[in-house]
């Protein structure tokens, strides 16, 4: 069964406000096997409403709609709504209770204006909004079921959790759909795709693999369509299992994982604590560990070494080794981990040292160019890595760098290379 | 003259990411005096494509195309836009030498993949893209433009700044707007609102004030239109003027300006040097400062000191204060900045010690409640603020709030409160 979702709202058009409720939607409705088909966002003008409606009910079984509820002239949803089914409002007197009490509830008079909202289509059947004041519309037209909502996010959130989706899944018979996400770090796209190009060409039809980019990390997204649920599993986690293996080394986790949380939990797990001692990345690395509630149990802090002489008061880095091999080397950030395990007795740490731009690059050092170390007490490994020309984009491949050879190097895998 | 935006891409459709790229190019469109008509986010299905490509371009001059440029197999935009226009792809020498130099820079070679992203349609201008593999691509057909760019925020960014939008300016007439915006920090959109609601009544109908409120900033744009280009510029900045004076002691900057930059450049102008001391916002108020370019002008360093121990070791806070008043408390944030100065040996400090949450709050220390301090070797001022629930928001709160007192101080102007 496919849905489609339209948003009414110059406040979108106009780019003022990020459409965030149908990313939101669409994840619900996929979670319960229902895909979207198209999500369109179009202004506050009743020939454009009623051609979108049109469009959409040509490719949809059901058609959901938010904004344009509001008390205020510009929002005509409603009317509309009337017109395309030939319908006409009349008062409803249990929504206009709802108001009321609402109102009051905030201390606040009920207006002519919000009197208004309690009139709805004559044809349809009311959702009733508990936390908010324009309530919901279920219609039914020609087989197609259109549902008309609130544009607040937590008014939408609500009556789709109390009343739409649970409607839609007794109305409607839903597919079983499978989704898996592998989570990879250190690999590009491409390189990504040429080392499982023949598994990928193995897949069943009813199991797509898609690629999903980001800033040194690519997301890999196993879906599985089918009716019988047994046998979709079975491939499922068959095809998965082999997803996994052969990209193992690049996996740092899956789903909703993040590095910083990854990391974060290994620590805990393991009572061990952290610090990190950074150049380049200004602070980004511990700023991404502490993004994690709760990380005061294993991240002690941090001592960003922007200038050379913080370098060697906190951290102990040598001044020959500054002179001699300059503040973005192996010797540097190596001192630089060792030093603040030392000086905040930590079990762990993380350095980082480089070149990110625009100024200050070199042939033999170029922009991009960043030593990232890992430490214990015991050991130190650290590796240069080329990041790119971008300054946001170096500080923020440099961070999960950092953070995915810390977990390679408690895992005891970075030895092997 | 009117947009339509189509992104395309499965991933937008399961809800697995929010589509902020077609906010961000209304954003940008709306500026140049080009309304966006509809936004519409299409699978990766080429019937579904090509029935999309026709409905937008029934309704408006340009049709802006993101997503489905990627190297792999279920990226199809390709193909189907020389369906479309009955094109063919050939191998486009520029654009491979582009992928090359992108791959070298960063110390790949080059696949059979990307190879494969060389390819364009026939009939179509090569926008070559800067920043990334695949290039963008500009078509005119029956008297619409198309044009097809990466889905990755950054390229598509990058293209529209540096190619398409210029070219849209000239391939079309635009009408003349004037837009100045100006940023405040530390006042909320309704309380700004009636500070100013006596000038926004009296604003003449061709010049508009908009509200963009971010996480403790307000930005306030103000439009002018008209086509008297003499008349248009002297109401308008008539207008600015008085508005400017009106929000003045909140406003720390105009446009494109942020308060790292004003904070560097006031910095780099007196040849003052800066360093932090962060407790909750753990390095976020570092990473912010060194978003700058150059920044190592006039930031030396910072601690993170997120335990009690690094409070002690590293910024000289007495054991006997985090006893009596708590680590979150005036006593420990004004002992942290002026800690880091004399460490450091820095002229200007900032601290920030506050309860991030979602755990740790008590009645007296809430969570949201932040202690910040800035400090010169003489003096230092602290200040306690509440800035919300939301983990995120208050780390990005307190980090602005940072800056926007520290800009004050050097400025003299908090001694005045």
């Amino acid at each position: 069964m496919q849905v489609e979702i339209i948003t009414i709202g110059d406040e979108i058009l106009i780019g003022q406000i990020v459409d965030s409720n149908s990313a939101w939607m669409a994840q619900q409705l996929n979670l319960c096997g229902f895909g979207v088909k198209q999500i369109s966002s179009v202004s506050d003008n009743e020939l454009h409403i009623l051609k979108a409606l049109d469009e959409a009910a040509s490719r949809a079984s059901v058609v959901l709609i938010t904004g344009g509820l509001g008390p205020t002239k510009d929002d005509i949803t409603k009317k509309t709504l009337c017109k395309y089914f030939g319908s006409n409002l009349v008062f409803n007197e249990d929504v206009y209770n709802d108001v009321e009490k609402l109102f009051k509830d905030r201390g606040y008079e009920v207006t002519a204006l919000n009197r208004g909202q309690a009139e709805v289509p004559a044809h349809c059947v009311v959702v009733r909004n508990q936390v908010g004041t324009a309530p919901g519309m279920w219609f039914e037209n020609k087989g197609v079921v259109f549902v008309s909502m609130p544009g607040v996010p937590y008014e939408m959130m609500h009556m789709m959790e109390t009343f739409i989706i649970p409607k839609l899944k007794t109305h409607f018979s839903a597919p079983i759909i499978l989704h898996h996400t592998l989570l990879t770090q250190g690999i590009g796209e491409s390189r990504l795709a040429e080392e499982i190009s023949e598994w990928e060409e193995a897949l069943p039809t009813f199991i797509k693999l898609a690629y999903l980019p980001s800033v040194s990390a690519v997301r890999l997204r196993l879906s599985g369509f089918g009716n019988d649920s047994t046998r979709l599993q079975n491939e499922f986690d068959k095809q998965l299992d082999s997803l996994k293996a052969l990209v193992d080394k690049y996996c740092y986790g899956e789903n909703l994982d993040t590095l910083e949380l990854v990391v974060g939990k290994m620590l805990k797990a393991s009572g061990k604590t952290l610090a990190t001692a950074e150049s380049c990345t200004g602070g980004q690395v511990a700023a991404t560990i502490t993004k994690v509630p709760g990380c005061s149990a294993y991240f002690k802090g941090a001592v960003v070494s922007y200038a050379n002489d913080v370098k060697k008061d906190f951290l102990g880095v040598l001044q020959e080794d500054l002179i001699a091999y300059g503040a973005v080397s192996r010797q540097v950030v190596e001192a630089m981990a060792r030093g603040i395990v030392k000086e905040m007795k930590v079990d762990y740490a993380i350095a980082t040292s480089g070149i990110a731009g625009p100024d200050g690059g070199s042939i033999d050092k170029p922009v991009g160019l960043v030593w990232i170390a890992v430490a214990d007490k015991d050991n130190v490994y650290a590796k240069q890595f080329l990041l790119g020309k971008n300054r946001e984009r170096i500080i923020q491949a440099a961070t999960l760098t950092g953070l995915n050879l810390l977990r390679r190097f408690m895992l005891n895998e970075l030895a092997i290379e």
